[in-house]
């Protein structure tokens, strides 16, 4: 989907994350998975079941609440009502047990309600390996059901995180000729993975009138250029999925002709919030796009943008603030694909480093005052002489990231 | 090459390293390339044209001396009298210039010891982007061809050192029912890649009989277990390769008959080299050998014991002595090979933490007690129920890695 469609429309921030759009209710407590009270529970509902959609982790090691998603939005053709999430636990290789524990939680939320069980979506976040607490959530799936509040956006995306630094939460309105209409969303995920670690899960939400069809194509594309291009580190977790609800209380209604509205839409506030895990992301101190040109084809930038993002010499150098274009160089040519050292080229900011096979390392100085920002700006021509082109999000790599992993259960 | 040849054979560990095998000397000094009178210029010589055999980078950003080596061996048709190698710089990203000042490095010593330039190798390895100190080198080249002695070894495995915090060095003697040759060997490597970080170099002798194309494919199959099989950070260089010389002069002809006992005596000399590269890798605390068994087929197992071993989570638990099975579930089940959650298994020394889709996390505090070693074993069995194995050689990821490669040039 290019921006540069026919259809004009405007989009501007709003507040109210999950639940800016109409018809969506949030709520977010502590049921007593987390130890210390901290919130580890929380639903997103729709007033009834509505066009849903959702992209799984393309991880085979799916955790049960993966299985039991996928299934439920098969059964009920891409309708949803409620999707009930906790922290603290992941629900992950967990056999038996854990897929039972995943439908329970299910089941039990639909009878409360009084929708089809297969018309509730579920996820969980946390450790690995550890069963799921089923009186805390017998007792507070009730809880949370009554607190549902339309202005619980901030208490639901509290209760979904991890090691997540801060909540991530936003929302815009979208004016289409049409009319207005508004997606919200909010996520968590701050390392890839699991034990204690934030896998990342993303909810969207959206008073436009969608099939789910559309709606899951709109998601697809949304999640190519935001949750789809961001790492921390590589990781992709057992856990990952991203919902999007579409309650269709705006009164407007989303077809082919305002296909690139709501699939901006969705990318403005997907953007905001895979932004925030990436700024959030484990020890982190930087934010950083990365970004490939000049590849033969769109697939080769991705794959050569992803294998530099996710150089541990590229991220340290930048943590470090060393504008060491040669790790940068190095990293793109072992990335498999076509390359052209001769052709190639380094810009940080505004400074090219490298270009026509040739360094220009007297700008290094230059370099290095621009990396003391927090916002980085790097840019690849892997020399290909392609139009391919692709943006991957990431951060630095800090001695804190290290910290933060290896001191779990030691 | 299996291990199970017909040919009987012992290998016994000598000391000598890359000098041990006759017709080879050795010479290493400080020329000026590096701060401080650290070593920096190492040469390594047959006292003739030998059969010799090379593996370069695959990174398609290859340095100037890469290049230069390649074309040496193409056109001496598989012959070299020397290895000339610096480090300090790595003479790459550095054009036109770097590629005259790599041949200059061959034809200066290919006149002083009278052979052709095709038959002298050459080596850099250091910052990246820089152009070498040619001063210094053709003030070095001829003292150290002049300081060149059979016992040279030691001082050649200082002189290509760059962040490794020790020398790598190793020789052995292979006795075999047609007599006894000896394989000797250096190599440096602490960080994959530059600037002032470790490209990984190799060096191997031989006094055995052996042409040049029987080396080629007993140093290719060789790597393939030792420094093809380690990483420390997923990074491959500008730089890499490992360079093999046999000069004959034990009078052990090695042909078809004999070629499991020359494939032994380079693999351990190269699995020593490769494994002291890894435990002397940038921050390393712990040596792992990550083996992934159940594959479906053998380059499943290295794709999937590659991913394991490179994966930030699971390197940073080994630092941290957490016995984090799930990460190794999670970074396998990501690694794209076949892959069954329910039959999938996770061995730690002896301790079987996951089996039959099911944890043994009670067994969490002993695996916590054998990962405070400093030699960790670990297996993962996919679960797909073939007969692919592979064991990859990684260490563990420590904030000292990130300090070292943030630290530079800031």
């Amino acid at each position: 989907m290019s921006v540069e469609s026919m259809e004009t429309y405007a989009i501007a921030p709003i507040s109210g994350g999950v639940t800016a759009p109409g018809g969506f209710r949030a709520a977010g407590l502590a049921c007593g998975i987390k130890a210390g009270g901290k919130p580890d529970l929380a639903i997103v509902a729709a007033d009834r079941a509505v066009s849903a959609a959702a992209i799984f982790t393309t991880n085979q090691a799916k955790a049960a609440p993966i299985l039991v998603s996928r299934d439920h939005l098969d059964a009920s053709g891409g309708k949803a009502r409620l999707i009930v999430s906790n922290s603290g636990c992941a629900n992950a290789c967990t056999g038996s047990q854990g897929l039972a524990d995943a439908k329970e939680m299910a089941t039990l939320s639909a009878g409360i309600v009084g929708c089809s069980p297969s018309e509730v979506l579920v996820a969980s976040t946390g450790v690995i390996g550890v069963n799921l607490k089923m009186d805390a959530l017998r007792a507070g799936i009730p809880q949370a059901i009554s607190a549902l509040a339309a202005d619980g956006h901030a208490r639901a995306a509290q209760a979904i995180m991890t090691t997540d630094p801060f909540p991530k939460s936003y929302a815009v309105e979208v004016t289409t000729r049409a009319g207005r209409f508004r997606v919200g969303g909010m996520a968590k995920g701050s390392g890839m993975i699991e034990p204690r670690m934030a896998t990342m899960l993303g909810y969207l939400t959206t008073d436009a009138a969608v099939e789910p069809a559309l709606l899951r194509r709109a998601l697809v594309d949304a999640c190519q250029y935001t949750f789809n291009a961001i790492t921390v580190d590589g990781e992709s977790s057992t856990n990952d999925c991203v919902f999007a609800m579409a309650s269709g209380v705006s009164g407007v209604t989303i077809d082919e002709t305002h296909y690139a509205a709501l699939f901006e839409g969705l990318r403005a506030v997907a953007l905001d919030l895979s932004l925030g895990i990436v700024r959030g992301g484990e020890g982190a101190s930087k934010l950083v796009a990365m970004t490939v040109s000049g590849a033969q084809s769109q697939d080769e930038a991705w794959t050569a943008a992803r294998t530099i993002a996710n150089s541990p010499l590229v991220k340290t150098a930048i943590h470090g603030g060393d504008p060491n274009w040669g790790r940068l160089i190095a990293a793109a040519g072992r990335s498999g694909v076509t390359f052209s050292l001769d052709s190639a080229r380094v810009r940080i900011g505004s400074l090219v480093l490298f270009s026509d096979g040739q360094p220009h390392d007297e700008l290094a100085p230059r370099a290095a005052e621009y990396l003391r920002g927090k916002d980085i700006d790097i840019e690849v021509n892997v020399g290909a002489g392609g139009t391919g082109r692709a943006t991957v999000y990431t951060c630095d790599l800090s001695a804190e990231y290290v910290k933060i992993n290896a001191e779990y259960r030691t």
